[in-house]
């Protein structure tokens, strides 16, 4: 080696920040008792929306995420001979390589469309034939289109299942399920019979426009138990921070939801702090609450910590990524695990994973 | 699940219609004596055109598709090893997932080049010097250009087979293969000692202009005896319907060829109904024949057969799709099949699969 | 077969000219001892420049990809379970199917990213939290992009490893180590007890702006016995065809470089003539010493032979393809096996084909 200074540069580590390892992940395994039915009613149900689930599932599909996370290299051929089809029409890197890593690890092999332009739909033809394709093609389908009602037309026609990975600004329930996974990776307990104290969640974002909060706020109404409130802050009026009927239905489930437009006043008491300042809305991206950003000065809680959705802008600063504060980087990990989950049961293959371990 | 409503959207059924399920292949199959020795010559041969064939390898490939088709999980390691360099210099997802599926579904791996503007074919490089490039990294090479005389030029230069798969306006020899297979998938007694009656074929298209009905003529002179009549609709003067010498190929193999612009005449005598409307000229497309539709009123012969191309316009109604005379889903689905049986055959992989059942 | 003419053209060989066959492979791979060390300590390593290796770990390189070579079709599941992240910001067909290939034909998967345009890059996330997303999804990253800084960036943030695979004018190493592996290859003599004469070697190209050769030269350094002169041609004045401190390198190991504006006068001497025209700045390229080509009529040494990083422009004319000089068709298929050597390492696979033969 020419230059010592060079070989600094070049060297690195493999080991991962302790929140990123096993030991939360097997914490999780153990909290939650292993019941394969309610997988297995997954292997005939399209993901569309946080709405479909219900709470045994949704346990379920975390406990399996946690197995497949505390031993990462022990599944690598339960989706052997299946093939994805990876549809992003809206492009996206960070979501199709979370599902397409998913896919691979499990030993799937993978169709990959990136542009919308190169496909027939470009030139006129309907998604109900394009679907009809996909039925001749692969086992599964992931799809992400700007226009909020193409994954339900396809719907129509597939005799596979297909993942919601994003329709315009209405879903995108995996990122959610990946969400609630990180905050009981974090707090196992919470679903113990012997549960710490529940959760103040203040979600820094716009409920009526980020698919991605719509989608959790869905998941939360399984677990009012867990949040004791949930404080939405932006600098919108109340009466469009919403949809309609969203608050209503939160509250229906029993949360108790607030509304703010002062962070530093929020913070102190926030268990977990949910940002993202981005919304998709056709091509292209709004940017919301520009005033609000996170760094290592906020008024944080000793314990608490961050989710974030990816990518990042301002509003979350780098100073917060060596803190223990940090679990969106685990999130982000997670979310691969939580796909290996759920994609196992769409092509059902549940009943080869469940009985190892 | 919340909504009773939602549970209904998010269901599907895996179950497919009669005619994609396993019994037409499997008559098929019984129809055809086996023989691998005709395979085996496609082992040092690019299919470049439909006229490269000859009847008995035909059979045993439809032979093969239909094993395939028959036991769509059987073979699911027999291109382990291999990888397919699929290149679509002209952009098309129909037709490149169905050759990627092909190669999934027998084990093997791929890599895609989807945008000819990526290459150094963009920056002046030869077809020859890519050719070479190909004969390094890869096992099999499927081709789209638009330009006529790229697959003859890589040609020239490659030590591992190319598939045309499509160019320009002249051949795609594998959707012939795949329009052919599909007619004897449902009519297996043409090729046995007692045959049925033979078929009217009826064909709205523009042989002059369209690669896949050209490709689809020149099959045809391998099974005169098979098709009674040919029927061309369109509403060109029959000067340029044709290409110099293409209706002369076809009545020197004994076809008798009509042509006609009037549909709704030709319609209750045909027994098969080929129809297409786009013609791919350059890097765009122009459709003919606006003119013909048909749909469930047309005055189709009671158990007469639709089959497309696809990706379809408003020449075929989707009120068909739903009844007998839909054998065009049929097609699309054969046609992976069809494509796992050449490209098996191909890479030299056809003593792998022949033995088996 | 209707056409005799037509059966000749679809025919091909699968036969390699000689040079490209497995004797010289294995003939490199006696001449250079195993010693797996070399090869562990790169487990722990970036590739970002040819500044970083030395003499036993470039043998030791050189060694297994011989093997591989000698051997092509015996490593295929070395990478089983490992997932490749195939960045290519700067769009490149070649070297991103070199890379492909060299990782399918040991048995991984690949996720690949075409466009820099559909990337969280394009709308402003930073490389270190792309580099915080690969570290979830994949084990290794290749990247080439037209900024000099970015590998640097990933850097920072990676416990993955990743192969700087051209950054701007700046270094492209593994295509360096494919040249170099060649020439080896060519004339293992040259590392043994009893080496025969070392080589003269004519460079034409600009090691200022050109990082192929920026890279080239350096590893030479490593081998300064090995080549008793470098000769660089090119039309440019001394003072800007060598980068601050290039040539000075180049001395303090001991080579002796030359430059000429006369390739006719320098070819009568020279035993390895590599030549290369182009140049990629930012976004495209730049063509240098246009005045400078190679055909079969130049003044070559009997037994000299030609490398080329390819792709080729008018420089190297093709009447040289089918002589003895050509060595750049061997060149461009050993770079497969060179990555597969280095990619093994990388991801610490090599203890499991470092035993077998």
């Amino acid at each position: 080696m020419v230059d010592p200074k060079l070989e600094q540069v070049v060297q690195f580590e493999r080991r991962r920040p302790d929140v990123q390892g096993d030991a939360h992940p097997k914490k999780l395994l153990r909290a939650i008792i292993e019941d394969g039915d309610h997988l297995a009613k997954l292997a005939s149900q399209h993901i569309y929306s946080s709405d479909q689930f219900d709470r045994p599932t949704l346990l379920q599909l975390f406990r399996l995420a946690a197995k497949y996370e505390a031993n990462p290299d022990r599944f690598s051929s339960s989706l052997n001979g299946q093939i994805l089809i990876s549809a992003f029409y809206e492009p996206s890197t960070r979501t199709r390589l979370s599902f397409e890593s998913a896919w691979h690890r499990l030993g799937g092999d993978i169709m990959s469309i990136t542009d919308r332009s190169t496909t027939g739909i470009a030139k006129g033809e309907s998604l109900m034939d394009v679907a009809e394709m996909f039925n001749n093609y692969g086992d599964c389908v992931v799809l992400r289109d700007s226009q909020e009602s193409s994954v339900r037309e396809m719907m129509e026609a597939l005799r596979i299942p297909i993942i919601n990975a994003g329709n315009g600004t209405d879903e995108h329930p995996t990122q959610a399920l990946a969400d609630l996974y990180t905050i009981f990776k974090w707090r196992p307990d919470l679903l113990t019979d012997t549960p710490g104290a529940p959760l103040n969640l203040c979600l820094v974002g716009f409920p009526a426009k980020m698919r991605t909060v719509r989608s959790l706020l869905k998941l939360l109404c399984y677990f009012p138990e867990v949040f004791s409130t949930v404080t939405v802050v932006n600098d919108k009026s109340c009466s469009d921070m919403f949809a309609p009927g969203q608050l209503e239905q939160l509250e229906q489930f029993g949360l108790t939801v607030n509304t703010s437009d002062d962070l530093e006043q929020v913070l102190p008491d926030a268990d977990v702090v949910y940002i993202n300042a981005i919304s998709w809305e056709g091509d292209s991206f709004k940017q919301y609450g520009k005033k609000y950003h996170l760094d290592a000065s906020s008024p944080l809680k000793e314990d608490a910590i961050i989710l974030h959705p990816l990518a990042r802008g301002e509003e979350l600063s780098t100073d917060l990524d060596g803190t223990h504060h940090n679990w969106y980087f685990s999130q982000a990990r997670g979310a691969v695990f939580l796909r290996m989950a759920l994609l196992t049961c769409l092509v059902k293959r549940a009943e080869r994973v469940l009985d190892v371990i």
